[in-house]
Parts: C-alpha cells; sequence; structure tokens
C-alpha cells in the first residue's frame, strides 16, 4: 500500500479557531510552539474535541485490499471516493495472458492482489482473478462479474478525515485486536501526517517496534 | 435477501417533535391524518429534513452479498452491525463436503452466495467458496483465509437509520444506475416499512413494475 | 426544567444488533442480564461504540434558557426540534398587565424566565422582558422583537440522541467546569432514563452529591 | 458582520477525489475548466454528494448577533468554535462609561450589539446591554449573568464547513422566509468563497437583487 498525503489544514487555522472563543488571536504565534500546545490542551486534554475537527486532511491510498475497505468504510466521520469496479474492471479485462506464469512468478498478480504471504490463501485469490479475467473477456457486465472478485482485490480512495476522527481511527485500528492489514494502514497514515501534526495523535497509537518494523521492508 | 423490522419510532412522536416548534400539541390527533399531514408538510415540503430524524427505523438484513455492502457502508448517516468474517467463517469450516455435487445442484452453496443468475459467474463464486472451505480446513486463521473470500460471500447486518438519511438512500439506490442488487434492496427497505409510514418514501422511488415484479418471485 | 422521556429503543434491540457480528442471536436473553452485560463489554469496554448507536432516546425538554440551548445545540449528533421564537412569542404579546407586581411576586415571570438566584440579574431579566412585552404591543414583528430577548428566555425542545453521543454529553456536561444549568440538565437527563438502561452512562457522570440534591428541591 | 475565508481545500483536490473513482487522473487539467465541469457533474447532477465534502471551507464570521447563532448551531455537519460569553464578558465589564450618550450617539453599544434598524428594539437591546454591564460591575460571575444577556449581543465565530452542508446552509438560509440576518450572512458567505468556487453555489441561492444591494450598502 502507498500513503499520500494531498492536503491539509495547517496547525494556525486549528489554534486561530481556539483562540476565538477566548478572542486571544493576538497570542498566536502562528502555528508555532505556543499554538501546539495550545491545541494538545483544548483538544486533547480539556476533551473540546470539536477544535480538532478543523483540521481536515487529504490521503490518496493505494493498493489496499478491498476486504480492508469494508472496515475503513465504517469510520463514517469521514469522505470516501473510492475505485469503482462497476466502472474499472476493464484493467483486468485488457490483460491478454494468465497473470501467473507456470514458473510462479506472481508479479503481475501482485498488481491486483493483496498478498498474505499464506501461500494457500494467495494461490486461492490468483485462481479467483484468473476466473475473473476470464469472465470479464466473454463480456459479462462488471456488475454481475464483480461478484466473483476476491476480497484481496486491490482498490485505491481518496480519503478526507479530520483530527477528531482519525485520533478514533487510529486509536482503535492500531491496535494489536486490529485486522492486520488495517493496522498497517493505521501506521502508514501515521507516517504520512505532517511532522508538526504528528503530537496530536502519537499517544493514540498502540505501538509495536517489531511490527513497525516489518512495514518499513 | 430478506428483510425484517425490529423497531421503529412512532409517527406520534415525530408529530410531536414538529409541533414543539409552534407549541401546537393540542392539536395532535395521535398519529393520525392530521399528524400525518404536518410531518409530510414540514418534513418533505417545507424542507426541515431534521424534523424526519426523530424517526428511526432498526432492520435486520440478512442475506445480501459483501458486494452490496461495499455500497451500504457508503451511507454514513447510519448504524450497521455486521457479521464478521473475523468471527464467523467457523460456519464453512464445518461444512464436510464438497458444497455443489456433481448434479449441480446448488443448493447448500446458495446458503452461502448471492447467485447472479449469470452461470458462469456464479460457477466461479462456488470454485472460490470451495476453496475458501478447503483453506479454513488448513487451520489458516480466518484473517488471512478471508482474503480469498468471493464478494458474492453473503453477510447479514443490523442497520439503524432515521427517515431523512433513507429518503436520500431510497432516491439514490432505486435509481436505474443503481447496482441490481442494492436496487432490490432498496424496494425490500422500502417494503418492509410500517405501511403508516410509507407515504413519506414514496415518492423517492424510482418505480419500475417489472423490477418490482421480479423481486416479489 | 422538565424532561419527560418519550420513547427508546429496547436494550434487546440493541443487543440483537451486537449479536448480528458474532451471529449468536440464540444465546439471547431478550434484554435481560446475558444482554446486558453484552452491550457494556462490546459498547463500553471493547470501545464498538458504533453498536451504541442503535439505542435511540427522544426527550421533551421544558424550561430550559436559551442560554443553555446555545451550549445544547453544539452537540451535533442529535436531533433538535425546538420551540421558535418567530413563531411563538405571542405567548408574551397576550399577557395584558406588568408580569412582576410591585409585591415582587415573580411567579408570572418565571412562566417565561429561567432564574439564576441572583437577585440583580433576575431583576435585569425580568425588565427585559417587560420591555418585550411592550415591544410585542406595537405590533412589531417578532424577526426583530426577538432581538432584544434576554437568553433567560425558556424554550422547549424534543431531543432525540443516541446512547453513543449521550455518553459524550452526560462525560462532558456533568463536569464540575460545565455551566451550572446544563450540569444539572444532564443529571435530569440521566433521572429520566429508563431504570435498565442507566448502568450504561453510570461511570460518564461527574457525582456531586451536594449538587444532585438540590436538583431535588 | 464580517466575514473572513481562512482557508479552503483547492478544486484540483476535489477533481483528484473525483477521479479516483474511474481512475482517470491524467485527465486532469489541474483544477482547470475540465475538473471544474466534472465536480459541478458528478457532484451536482449526478447526486454523488459525498465527493463535495472533500472540499472543506474555514470562515471567520465576526458580528452576528446570538440571535443567529441558534440557528447557525442547527448545521450540524459542520465544526464551529464560538467566542465565549462565559470566557469573554470582560470586555463589557471594563467599559467605565455609559454605552449611550445623552446625544443618543449608538457607535459605541453597536460595537456590542447587533442593530435592527428598529428603533424601538435598539433601544431595549441597548438597556439591557447597560443593565449587563452594571451587573458586571458588581463582580456577578459570567455564568450567572449572560442569563439577562440580549440575544442582540455580538458573538463571532470561527466555522469549518464542506461543500455539501455548505450548499444546504445556502439554499435554506438565503430563502425569502428565513431570518433577515442569516439571509444576509449566507449572501455574504457566498461572497467570500474563492471566486472559482462559485460555480458550484450558485443556484442554491435565492436571489433578490434588492436585498442584495442593501447588503453592500
Amino acid at each position: 500500500m502507498k500513503i499520500t498525503l494531498l492536503q491539509n489544514t495547517s496547525l494556525k487555522t486549528c489554534a486561530f479557531a481556539i483562540r476565538t472563543c477566548w478572542q486571544s488571536h493576538e497570542k498566536s504565534d502562528e502555528g508555532g510552539q505556543s499554538d501546539k500546545d495550545l491545541i494538545a490542551k483544548v483538544g486533547n486534554k480539556f476533551k473540546h474535541g470539536s477544535t480538532l475537527e478543523h483540521l481536515n486532511y487529504t490521503f490518496y491510498i493505494e493498493g489496499i485490499s478491498r476486504a480492508l475497505l469494508q472496515e475503513l468504510a465504517r469510520h463514517r466521520i469521514a469522505s470516501l471516493s473510492v475505485k469503482s469496479t462497476r466502472y474499472t474492471l476493464k484493467e483486468l479485462k485488457d490483460e491478454n495472458e494468465f497473470l501467473v506464469s507456470s514458473s510462479k512468478d506472481s508479479t503481475r498478480a501482485n498488481k491486483y492482489l493483496v498478498f498474505t504471504d499464506n501461500p494457500l490463501v494467495d494461490k486461492m485469490s490468483i485462481l479467483a482473478l484468473e476466473n475473473l479475467r476470464l469472465i470479464l473477456q466473454e463480456k459479462i457486465p462488471n456488475d454481475l462479474a464483480k461478484y466473483c472478485l476476491p476480497e484481496s482485490y486491490k482498490t485505491s480512495l481518496t480519503w478526507t478525515i479530520n483530527a477528531r476522527s482519525l485520533q478514533n481511527f487510529l486509536e482503535l485500528r492500531s491496535s494489536k485486536s486490529a485486522l492486520w492489514e488495517i493496522r498497517a494502514l493505521s501506521f502508514k497514515i501515521y507516517n504520512a501526517l505532517p511532522e508538526d501534526h504528528k503530537y496530536l495523535f502519537e499517544e493514540k497509537l498502540t505501538r509495536d517496534i517489531m511490527f513497525e518494523k516489518n512495514l518499513e521492508d
């Protein structure tokens, strides 16, 4: 998976919003340490969560499975625009050869599938992918063909979420009880945040050095 | 698919809420014609959509595909509790025989899959299902095995939604451009509504006699 | 202030929703102790907050000030239908006499105003109320007259809120740092909950025996 | 009232999100006419309203009445940080002289009050303001004193709202049946939008040349 931060609101804007309550705009240091401390104090410590909603982030998330998408979409205080299987299965239809050769090179299948590193599961995903490719070549409409799509199929989305909702997401999804792929996503989302915003989310993460190290590989 | 209405707020409560604005509670006829007319006038005609939010419906939806679930979950002003593949794949693991016999009887596979009525697609779904069953019997954890699940796999959910959000759902999803299965769901949801609530949603539906007739079969 | 619970979803429905995830409906005891324990475990302890959203409550809240309404409306995951000053100021216009007699009986003014028990503030509220009454008798339209309304003016609303959002409300608004009137409201809302639902909210309240005792008087 | 746009998401980001669905990013003209047409087609014409949620605007709104704030806060898909009467009444306490002299100059009172241009209403607002000032000088706590505040009292807020919710706001609040002050706000918000974003909102406004002309004066 690949995460790209497309845009975000500045800390300065969030601090300005908070300073509205006390009319203390003249104390701002334009997103500097004083503003940062204020945001952490009011938004996190005092639990005035609504002040964190002024911070919006838009991420482009590529190469997650549709299995993960099922979980991601449950976070409803966020806006998702997702690659549509109804409109984009042509990508697979246009593949003219078997996606996996006899030499067991799964590079081409990996373009379409998230692998689990369990050989049996991945093999079954590839078989399902091949079957789907064949069906598409029979000119069966996408709205029918997509029913035999394996949930490992890769998708992409543009995701806009505010800091309050993102804190909730990171807390729940970095947990050791979360599905491995959404857990990986949560750390990668965190890593894609602007450096000076990370302090707002740091303590929401369930840290796990071995797990994070694997993500880097 | 099967839709069961588990509970709903009464029209009387919604009318009471509206009458709060004008303090005209004494004019209520306890959910009768006068209250019904008021709700339609204020909620629909005058576009005071928030008054319709007092009406909540909880449905138990059984036997839709996870392909449909992907779309359903995008309606974010609603609450979903969904059958979890992480916790319930045991149902499939416990099947000890091939789900489809040589005699092409797909009854047992139909317990797990939504069929599209396209023989080729359904065949591929069944193959993927069989592969998943075999994987589970190898004691591969659900969190890995679920990646080769076909999106035709059946799921169930309890869905709570208010009348305002449901109007939006029915308008978008009964459209002829909607995915066939969610379109069918939208008509079945409408049919499961209490009779005296249907008038609030009637005009949001894109009617299609042939399509609705097929749903009854 | 007076709080009336108009309707609520049953615990049984919430437990049914939760049991959807594990398909364990057969273990339900129809809203009994087993179901109650499950809701507390999944909704509170496991932080699957969305399961608590199936529980909706509709309250009729009478006699709070518009000062309090300003704060109440910030809780945005809730539906409000509020007595409209644009439509209902006629109630005051129809009063033909001074609302406070020379004998300092403020009973009639209390029909329209929330008193703070600070004599000076209450006196100024009454003066503002009298001035508003005079203005209305000059046939000045409500949309202009309402601008000199004191924030102590009483209002009423029908409020629908789910258990997740209500937990957040009670936690923030029963705090000792909350405005005294919304603090009183939070305890009264809690008291108006069905007895068998209170356990879900108990630990969100900042208890204060002296304060609660005063509410009873 | 004064409206300042503090920040907004670019059309380019919104178009990028939409192009995710069709994977047509290569057709973007970086927020140019092609992207603008796409946003209008998908977001407005096709009613895929969620795509407009990627566009967020943060406004600083100064000098509206608390009467208007009561209505503004009902638009719940938005984030508000409001000047707090609990924390900022000191501004009034620090005024050492009567705010209105015998010569009927209301300039100083206008710093604190929204005037309606009805002399009687404005006079009563000023009287209430004076009474509040006197109370504050008696060292009565803000949490009590604020109860006699007239609703004409000026407030300020930082308001973050997405394009979908803003369309709803402008449609409802530019209507001729809306309160005059929120109607004025809706046109001023529209005017404060970036020029190249206005086309998304244009048709939601109930135009009224005379009314808009007055706003300019």
